[in-house]
């Protein structure tokens, strides 16, 4: 019922987004720059629109953090839309009655809430749903999930995603480590320096043809304990909560932890990653291991190697070529409706696949350890990881 | 914190699975040959070991049906393990401490809870973990299923599932309708006469190999009724909660609703879902599409199209060929743990994927229509679909 | 998981207290004067300090809401804390690090959260605490419990409350219905005009004491469908559902439903209330009782007559006669923190009473009736209540 | 969502009861005679009817205990209904279709689900709904409460109860210590050995009068850690679970935490619990009191003194005197149903009560600590526990 939970409010163009972040320990540092970084890189990347280049996203703290660290209180953050400032905006999306009349919009967006959303709330207008199913909400997880970020980060847990592919350009990431900076100053947020002219010049070219773009994305958590998420009941497992935290995410649709659709198609003596001897140890490290194509998760939970998470992202299917579709008042056939648009958010769709992937750890890790103060979870995680290795029976 | 709910309890070799399924409304028929039936299901499949011709899981109802209705109190399903009645388990697995010495199992299987559990768990042995995280759990789930197959179909939703995949061999089900019955008689569920023994094939030669393979299933929901889920909140979006309940089920890692991954290499223009004009909607259907790419689901609610739902399993990884691993006690290089096992569990695993999809649209299905009866959900229902349409606008 | 919910966030002298609803169908007709109507209540009542005469609570609407009316978002309210806008308030209560020193609060109150809450959260300042467990957190839910009233009051529930008792003095309520009007104009929001100046008086001998006075308010509901909540599982039950929100509200200790205290003494024959035959239910009625010892509640369901719950306020612990007490860093004796407190809070207490009631049975009618336009539920509603009367079996 | 959660299902005549216990760490020790000596508490009490004495419960253990001790896994219970073996029983309560004309229940007992219930789950029969809500369910709770007891033993917490009222004859408990061992002894199980005989002699002139007799229990828990429960969120505190848990037992419609109705008659300088200084401590004991008014629960947490809860029973309403009510089908004059009742439950309630707060610590207890082994738990709790008490600032 309780522990870590949040929940987000607001449309994309009434005046402003509301998150709470329920269940955090007190004594964490956080301030308003490292939100403001997280919801600044989500803007960011190749593509975007002119939405995101007006506005420059931030998160007031309203509640739950005192002199620069958390009270453990809920923590209520405030993000301002700046198109809500503009008239036609604050009439049409006033939260009073209002005496003009209102033009609706009524050709339906395949692809989109629209449809379902205008059906099941029982609206002849698209407007009320499509504020609300706006991938404008993500700045409110993003900004949920730097505080998560810092949450889990208290116990070495740290989070970075890059760009896998951009429509039919596949990166190759290297084998090794990701060099992460360079990935941030990518404006596609690729690990591949050659993949990058490549990205840029298919976005532009669906640009060209006002069309859209989508592409996978990866999501990597190093740092992390075993043994968080467990395998005694379905909706404890880990790897399961993290799909719907992904797939969750507007125009992910689909989710792979690890090689998944790659092990699908292997043998099982070649999907293993063995268990190294301890004599093969790196220093520091316990239970190392010859591969990764688990991605961190076996059996429902971390297994202290790193988490790598992808998440399939269609093309938006808001594109200035307006598709065929229909009329949501009479059915006949009409254009779908174009308002503005991103040929192509992958990069960003890294940035909030993070977020998600911290909102998960985070909950996961308050779960194992408990506390109060981040100084309890963290005494409380160092004691269990002192467990972890090797062992003699228990007496 | 209430509504649709279910939890399983009970180890591999323990006396029995148990399960509780709360929030079923009164008045649906159900009785324990409709459960004994996907039970049924799941033991089938080629490439199966020899446990499941042995035992033949039946799922005594012992709570929430009388006189072959439910009557809205929590459902209780009671599967015996047959195997609990060797002498072997009843001392290994018994509930009371045993006088013997009992052998502790420490070779550490990649790809399982083993490792993580363990430690997680703080247990020097292996057994407590591997009763509870195998993949006999999943007939606990198919018995909870059943009963959400029933409750779905009561407002006229069908679920089925085939194969899409065994190793590299992959089917090509036909574009239109598929032929169920087919399916079902197939040693492998699949759609595709052609696959059907070259998959054989493939599981007979891993099997020769002492390996194993995965593959990748599909279940399709028909009839769910448009608006199911949410846009509004994170975790209220179907495909999300979809995504979670595939990747929970043992071995699965990777899942896509529709044509995810395909998606993420089209371009915006080709990846949707034209609604068409009423003039050309089959009789009885509103909003028809021109085809399915979101797999039924738009803006996290299902559009009253098809659901159609794939999950990349991965082969498992307990095998005869035991792969190099470490010893749980001291770390040192070890071969890893062989108990008995499956070589492949595709086509079983398409019938845990419907049990799982049965259960999230049970959920949806009771919080969009309420309903304590299943006369009262049914009547909710039937009138919210007759709003369902072109619509002139609310006054 | 999902279903209606709702979280608050924010401290006493923070920049606001911030508020999500989630849950709520659209087409509900919602303003911020309803709101402030509510607010406005909470902050009146004799014996009330001075920070009610100086701030006059506002709720904003910030999402949720459009044009008048809900759209099925989450509804976002803001409360700004004029408090706040005080310079000394601004750094003490500052997010960001300040410059200057602060001091801490060390002397414990008793019957606060100081000492468990600094213990918990590992605090050696009881400002962190206090700022979030203070009763201004009961503005957000009486906040939250306007939208909840107007949702109940859709399928026809109004909710009020009286006071009961306010230390020694106890009203002698009408044996019939409550002139409501009445008691919103009485300082003391009591239903009986000869206990109100003794109830003042009581207040102003405890002022003038420096000391407070507790007391009991009484809350109900009329119009409440039969069949709210559910016997089934034990937090299903409505009964207990409302405990929990009533025991949740700050300094509220004990509830009863009904005349529970009374019936503990009662034989069974004196502690029931006939179902009276048909011939004697006044028009419109069904199933009329004789009495309604039960407080409308059976079973843990609603039975259709009026709910009546009653909660114990203890008198305030913060009170201006300081109390002998300990100091938080040392355990040496020490006079309990005074910051400013009101007398007597019981009239204001009714008002968050009906707020926690009506958010309870917001959930509980969702539950019974789902929809996600208001004309839905209404829909669902009336279709059930059709149905409720004595029957003739289903065949 | 998820954490530590409980089920139970089955009906009073049905084959069983069945408890799933969810999230209980591994470690613990736990056998069948444990939950049995709880089972024997609550059948026992004078005033119970004969069902108690022909039957004698007992729970299998039947997942997640192995060699005496829990595995992490959920705990499944299983307690067989002896009643069900009567060949009446078997064909009433069949799970599958019968033969035979059911006989239906149409006279409806005020105080029971049966008129709520039968309207809500659309009956035309009363047996589908009275077989679940019959207290018989309670049985599962107490089988759950005592996993829950000796996991939250495990840190040092311990829990009891006595009878306070029956009918009109209070009990005057000592002021100091209560003799636990004489009350498990009292046929009422009272702690004043003067008001046993006039409890009895009220039980006895109740039955004799063909009626029932309620009352009031207290539940009393010792070594409660500080700071369980929080101030934070109204779903967070303490004693609102509390008072959740204990209305949630059939026939308790009311309860108070501490002196709470009585403290609502006191002023704040009378309704206080002093903090003594570090000087009056007794040895091993930090932040002492002077009184309990509190009832261990300040601010919605734990405070350190003894938790005292007190739950206000009402009489049965299923009286041999069958009362005036109203029949089901046609809503004429009718006597309400009698099928075996007690003449007074008020000693068992005690024992449920129990349960309930063991459940809710229990729950409380993982929330804090976290913790999969049960000396993971122990050590976080140590850890915790050390850091309690007078405290220079953190730097």
């Amino acid at each position: 019922m309780t522990g870590f939970r949040f929940l987000t409010a607001g449309e994309s163009h009434g005046p402003a987004l509301t998150v709470i972040v329920e269940g955090v320990p007190g004594g964490l540092p956080l301030g308003e720059a490292q939100i403001a970084r997280d919801l600044a890189r989500r803007q960011g990347g190749y593509g975007r629109g002119r939405r995101q280049q007006i506005e420059r996203d931030f998160a007031r703290i309203t509640g739950g953090v005192r002199h620069g660290t958390t009270i453990g209180s809920p923590i209520a953050l405030w993000i301002e839309n700046a198109d809500h400032q503009n008239a036609n905006w604050r009439v049409r999306m006033s939260v009073d009655p209002v005496a003009e009349e209102m033009e609706r919009i009524t050709l339906l967006r395949p692809g989109h809430a629209d449809l379902p959303g205008t059906q099941k709330y029982g609206y002849a207008d698209v407007r009320p749903i499509l504020e609300r199913s706006s991938a404008r909400e993500t700045a409110a997880r993003v900004a949920a999930g730097a505080v998560a970020r810092a949450l889990v980060g208290a116990v070495g847990i740290t989070i970075h995603s890059h760009t896998v592919s951009i429509g039919h350009v596949e990166a190759e990431p290297p084998a090794g480590a990701i060099d992460w900076e360079a990935v941030e100053a990518s404006p596609v947020r690729v690990a591949d320096p050659q993949a990058e002219p490549r990205m840029v010049a298919a976005i532009d070219a669906a640009k060209d043809a006002l069309d859209s773009l989508g592409g996978i994305f990866e999501v990597r958590a190093s740092g992390v304990p075993i043994g968080l998420g467990s395998h005694v009941q379905w909706d404890r497992r880990l790897d399961a909560q993290i799909a719907q935290a992904f797939v969750s995410i507007n125009a992910v649709k689909g989710v792979e932890i690890g090689d998944a659709f790659a092990n699908a198609r292997r043998r099982g003596s070649q999907a293993q990653d063995a268990i190294l001897p301890v004599s093969q140890w790196p220093r520091g490290e316990r239970w190392a291991r010859g591969s990764n194509h688990a991605g961190g998760l076996e059996g429902g939970m971390s297994n202290g190697q790193e988490i790598v998470v992808r998440g399939a992202l269609k093309p938006l299917s808001t594109i200035p070529s307006r598709m065929p579709s229909a009329d949501l008042l009479t059915g006949e056939a009409a254009p779908s409706f174009y308002e503005r648009s991103d040929a192509c958010v992958v990069p960003a769709a890294g940035v909030i696949g993070e977020a998600m992937l911290a909102l998960v750890l985070a909950r996961a890790v308050l779960e194992k350890f408990g506390g109060d103060h981040i100084d309890e979870l963290r005494r409380n995680c160092a004691a269990y990881q002192a467990t972890v290795g090797p062992r003699e029976p228990r007496p």
